[in-house]
């Protein structure tokens, strides 16, 4: 029996483990922030008709450019984000992992480093690592919000080759306004200059405007987005990126040739034919959003201000516990290391209740909170 | 108007292109070694039902580790390759490009060196450049078979951590016998111990038994497969590859979570469902292949045997020149940079007729073959 330690990996490699949230089956799964709604039977029509159809010419290789596919990305964009852009300013992939991986292998690497302010999505890290990036780790102040001083101050005398904002902030659901991200933008190009990915994979839940207008004249500014939370699509495993045409041919440096399938390109056409009707559960994600945020508070915990379709409640003075408290309970939510912390997704309202319920018997239970706990 | 150059990309990607052969509409394009037979309309069926099924549940992450995907391809193997493998022996990502790059992001990278025989499959090259590892070019004989001996003082002398060996070997069609592969591996595991990958992606074409018995008991050889040539399925983007478990326990510590789409799992679930009639296209392609080899002999070309389902011939004192005339005939060929030499992908026989006729008239127009021109 051979295990890994066996085999001539890499030295980084060696003790660490696959990343990714436990997979159980349970009633309630609030920790991967998917969208609770299943896609309506008119769009798993469009898509059964646009995959036969791919289908039909699945022995050829896929368009390796996506052009049709970054044409109606674009289109979404410019009616949503607040800025018109066009199919040579937009890049997609498998995933937004995929789009950060092409961007840190181009603009980052061996040699080079990143930051980002933690606690953020773990992934802008471990892709960092994965590409031989250098990784700092940046600070946020209390509240979670970015702490600009300080985050100038770092990125000065760090002088990164990336910079990643995450707004809003996963796992925290912080948004980050436009005059901070334009603050640390200004920093990252007196220092290097380097590249600035504002990840706003949960944009669409904001209760502010998109940060896209900001990539105009910014040609080291590139916005990330992704269609698994808002198009009810994580299955579908489609990211893209919004920037200057020069970082999108960039990129094209080191995609692998025909990275995204004819399938996937023919499901991701079919879901933005449909787009008005999978916005309107965004709609309703957000004002179940805003209820956990009330009702969560009214039970007592401390609840982080949220912009995106989770919620980040605590302060546990073991969390850990309580995790294992609502998972008794049959509720499945996310503990992301934040000391103190949970990230709990917002799901349909059936589920936020059972959610809410197995909230209240576990405080119960746990008796908390408690005096000074913290 | 802003340009790659001034961006602040990594310094060895400044100057190239793109990697991917021209995508011109021609009407007989014969150039990238796709197979001609669109699928029947039995598996177009098949995946439309599957995909529809796994939109419904669209709004929730794949199955990460696409457990259904790799028993079917372990059966698939078992069933064809001579080797009783299961899904823990088995690991599938987007295209075997993918395959490849998790590979070399755990088995090389930075500091790392590969080694190829070339001319070869170029993305072994260009995927090890991508993730920071140094490339080696190791020798062929003048008739594009490897040269053992050769390929032995190489290895020792280099001590590489990932050695490829593409059998069939693509752009040649040469196949690549047991015997050899051994050697390599025994002079692969004395020199550091490494990786050593064959790339079988041509592997159902080949007039030779699979290569994947040799995993056995080998746990630093790595088998690599598609379903984009035998399966008819370039457009599915499907690579896969067959190991001791370590290898895929190893390669999860790379690989980007969820990266393997819901769709494209349910496509190939859908094609594997049918793998003795699209195999069937397989069985017509090796008969076009030998015509082609058979004919292009007749023409006076200088044929390389193949095992692949394409064919390289020359020898043209200017291939490029072939390469024009025959587009101007209607024929898209690959120039694949061996120097008097283009190759051809076996395609329908009304393709291949026509082909053929094109060189015929091409070696005319161009007085080929000449004495002692090559």
């Amino acid at each position: 029996m051979v295990s890994i330690d066996d085999l001539p990996i890499r030295d980084e490699l060696r003790g660490q483990s696959p990343y990714g949230a436990p997979q159980l089956d349970v009633p309630v799964r609030l920790n991967t922030n998917e969208n609770p709604y299943p896609l309506p039977e008119s769009v798993v029509a469009s898509i059964a008709e646009r995959v036969t159809e791919a289908a039909r010419s699945l022995n050829r290789y896929p368009d390796r450019d996506a052009v049709e596919l970054r044409t109606e990305l674009a289109r979404y964009l410019s009616r949503s984000g607040g800025l018109a852009v066009g199919p040579a300013q937009v890049w997609a992939a498998n995933g937004s992992n995929e789009v950060l991986q092409q961007l840190l292998q181009t603009f980052a690497g061996p040699g080079r480093t990143a930051i980002g302010f933690e606690p953020s999505y773990s992934m802008h890290a471990i892709i960092s690592r994965g590409t031989g990036t250098g990784w700092v780790s940046g600070p946020r102040n209390a509240d979670f919000t970015i702490d600009v001083g300080a985050a100038e101050r770092a990125i000065a005398e760090l002088a990164p080759d990336v910079v990643f904002v995450c707004s809003p902030n996963n796992p925290t659901g912080t948004a980050v306004s436009a005059e901070t991200v334009l603050r640390l933008y200004e920093a990252a190009q007196a220092a290097k200059p380097s590249l600035v990915v504002v990840d706003e994979a949960y944009g669409e839940f904001s209760h502010r405007p998109s940060l896209l207008p900001l990539i105009e004249g910014r040609p080291h500014l590139v916005l990330t987005r992704t269609m698994s939370k808002a198009f009810g699509a994580a299955g579908l495993r489609l990211g893209y990126l919004a920037a200057d045409p020069a970082v999108v041919d960039a990129v094209q440096l080191v995609r692998l040739p025909y990275h995204l399938s004819a399938v996937t390109q023919a499901t991701a056409l079919a879901a933005l034919e449909h787009t008005g009707t999978l916005l309107a559960y965004v709609e309703q994600l957000k004002g179940e959003r805003d209820r956990l945020v009330a009702e969560l508070t009214a039970l007592g915990c401390e609840v982080t201000e949220s912009d995106a379709n989770f919620v980040q409640f605590g302060r546990f003075p073991d969390a850990r516990a309580m995790w294992r408290r609502l998972l008794e309970h049959g509720v499945l939510v996310r503990d992301n290391g934040v000391p103190g912390h949970l990230r709990v997704t917002a799901g349909t309202p059936q589920e936020n209740d059972a959610f809410l319920e197995a909230v209240r018997v576990s405080l119960k239970d746990l008796k908390y909170p408690r005096e000074n706990s913290a």
